[in-house]
């Protein structure tokens, strides 16, 4: 670490450059789902490659079958500094319903909201425009003030992310070598709240499972077999019903096989959020948390594994009534793991478990739909710890180290492809209506977004 | 009673004429559904008011919104006899696929088989034609020998049962005091075998009901949410795993208050019937009785109350996944009545019980779709056992009192709007193929089936 100050200070004195910057790639119009905008994905990514450029990256626009990539390269001032790679997305969602918009989605502007704060509007500003520029000028200010970087850094910005990256994966593949560094930072997330720092250092795996319960060869009269046939929908409901015990557990033999208890101080931690199963249970209409007993809602929805019904049917679901009994009912069943929770073993702990429910005379099917381990930086990772500190140092809270309930997939695929953890960090809060008219970015999220990856960059040295 | 030997002897010489008054009334192609075949169906009633007045009834063709019923009236030879209500339909399905028909569906004619049987064959020749003509024709033989009626005998044949019978129920009610009777005899029915008749004398009742469980007030992603919201089609599979017992008994409070155990000698006249759970459930490619433990498949079906789910849906059903959490998830439940059992009481304790299990965050939403009381014939009453005795005499093995699974729908409207028990006697066989091509009766259960008439009208004298 160095004395950041006089960067910091850099930071500062280009704000307004900063936003000119910004606002120059949030007027190009870089829709990735809409084919009319494939022009216009092309021009974001030679904008952002002439721009790191500028700021003395080896950097290229590649390729894909879909929109470009955009990869850079800086090396770091010492030979011995980590090397990190820094990932963000130049793609935008649509606009409509256009009607919606208070102004030009691609006309990006500072609105003075009156109470002190400064908002930027437009596309992209928050997701994922905004964010990803905070690296890139952070980086700028530390190269203008010690004239190398502390880190050595690959950039990769991609334009497919909103439209489900079908060229992610073949081109990890392809440029695993060039693109694998000791670990990644992502930035595509949000704080806490507007004072509160948030390193997402946890995401759940899932395995998803179809299965399909058959009994007799055909729909049957409930009058004429009713009580001596095998009814699907019933062995299908106990096999459901038997899944929780009534602590709210997972009843499969070995389920929690891998399952750590989240440590204390990150507990307490979250324990200070002020989050409670009433707000946000609330929110959706409800307000008793339905897992484990005795935990929660953010250990059960970040630290916990879950088993979820997506879906279910069979019989006749139609208008009126019919007194069939089905030849045989289905549902989707997931589960969000946790820690080492093996996503092999616990397909195989629920196979065995629904098998040894199904009558002799009837039978199963299953269909497998995918299976992903958890993914999680250790708690106590020194990576994690120094970027803690650098985002606590900037913002009034300090930061909090949260789980994700969901897993995010590029930071999958950088575990899975190139062996590689992921710190995710980003400046996004709650109300910046990401994907709906009139996104916004907080000017303060995207000035103080600067700061704190210079500190973090300087901290990682 | 009386002496009924030359009655019998009487049919068996009429036996030709028999078959050409069937014939007849067979070649009128009088298929309800299909509106091209209205005048058949006038027709066809035209033509059973004709034969009937020939016989002495006053018989009428009485319009209706659809096809016409025939109503006919003959008073007994004694003034104390009772009055019954015969009821049978003349209506029949269609013909097609017409190409699978080995001869004229609408030009009758007996088949020798080669081993000693022949058949009727034809459309309407089981379903219901053959069936009312054996009374009909026992009717003439009672009255060519004995000069008058053991009963009085009050005919309804109606013109739309294979088409859902739109104009009964109104039909009905409005000549609700021409019709009523002291009982109605239905022949729309079969035999247990072909050696064995059988006379169903209970139907099982039906409640039907539709369960809504509500949750969030929006599908959840269940990344976000799994584990800290209610999900629904838990609910729903806790409430319906719950209805029954490890022993398939239903767990509702007071279900069972109305049910009694079957006598012990009508149990041991089915354990005669050989049909074991292999045999009846081969049939469907199951094996084991499903419902409550310790009971024979026909006492399951016939006897006993069941609980079925007959539809369930909820969440994503679609091809591939979808981690969602459903906002709310259904089902349609039906329970089979039997005895006393009280449709409104099980109903009622059904909500109970769902209410019971849902949580207080979350809601149900009930819809009813419809509930009957079981019907039955009391195994002792009089009427039963003179049936049976008479049945026996003409067999070669005894008759048997069976129950049926589903509900029959004239029985049950006889029951609520005359108040009016039904004795079902018919010598269909299951291998009759009503309803699909080369649709047959039995040359002996047209022939026996006239004795069995005239053998139960002198009985029920």
């Amino acid at each position: 670490m160095t004395d950041v100050s006089p960067v910091l200070d850099r930071a500062d004195q280009n704000l307004t450059s900063s936003l000119d910057n910004l606002f120059e790639l949030l007027r190009i119009q870089s829709i990735s789902t809409d084919p009319a905008f494939k022009p216009e994905c092309r021009k974001a990514a030679e904008w952002l490659t002439a721009y790191l450029t500028s700021l003395g990256f080896t950097a290229s626009v590649r390729d894909t079958p879909g929109h470009p990539m955009v990869v850079a390269h800086h090396d770091a001032a010492s030979a011995d500094a980590p090397h990190v790679l820094f990932y963000g997305h130049y793609d935008v969602q649509p606009v409509d319903p256009i009607e919606l918009w208070e102004s030009d989605p691609f006309a990006p502007a500072i609105k003075d909201m009156g109470d002190g704060r400064k908002i930027l509007v437009g596309r992209g500003t928050s997701d994922d425009k905004g964010q990803l520029m905070t690296f890139v000028e952070a980086v700028r200010a530390y190269k203008e003030i010690k004239g190398g970087l502390p880190v050595r850094i690959t950039i990769l910005f991609e334009g497919e992310e909103e439209s489900g990256s079908p060229s992610l994966k073949p081109f990890l593949e392809a440029n695993a070598a060039e693109l694998k560094a000791d670990y990644a930072l992502v930035c595509d997330t949000g704080m806490w709240d507007g004072d509160t720092p948030a390193i997402a250092a946890a995401l759940r795996g899932l395995v998803g499972e179809e299965i399909t319960i058959n009994a007799a060869d055909r729909d049957l009269h409930s009058g004429l077999y009713g009580g001596a046939a095998a009814n699907p929908i019933h062995i299908l409901s106990d096999i459901l019903a038997g899944l929780h015990d009534e602590t709210g557990r997972i009843t499969l033999p070995g389920f929690y096989d891998g399952v750590e208890e989240t440590p204390a101080n990150i507990k307490a931690s979250w324990e200070t959020l002020g989050r409670s199963a009433e707000n946000f249970l609330g929110d959706i209409g409800l307000s008793i948390p339905a897992g484990e007993k005795g935990r929660s809602v953010l250990e059960l929805t970040w630290a916990r594994p879950t088993a979820e019904v997506n879906g279910i049917w069979g019989g006749y679901t139609g208008a009126g009534f019919k007194t069939v009994i089905a030849a045989k009912a289905s549902a989707k069943v997931s589960f969000r793991l946790v820690g080492q929770q093996n996503p092999a073993a616990i397909r195989d702990s629920f196979r065995a478990y629904v098998r040894s429910k199904v009558p002799a005379d009837c039978s199963v099917e299953f269909h497998e739909h995918g299976g992903s381990p958890a993914i999680h930086l250790s708690y106590d990772s020194p990576v994690l710890t120094k970027a803690k500190n650098a985002l606590s140092n900037e913002w009034p809270k300090p930061a909090i180290v949260i789980g994700m309930g969901g897993s995010i997939p590029i930071v999958g695929d950088f575990q899975k492809m190139l062996g590689m953890e992921s710190l995710m960090v980003g400046f996004g809060l709650a109300d910046d209506r990401i994907h709906s008219p009139n996104e916004k970015y907080e000017l303060r999220s995207y000035h103080k977004g600067i700061r704190s990856w210079i500190r973090i960059l300087d901290a990682l040295a």
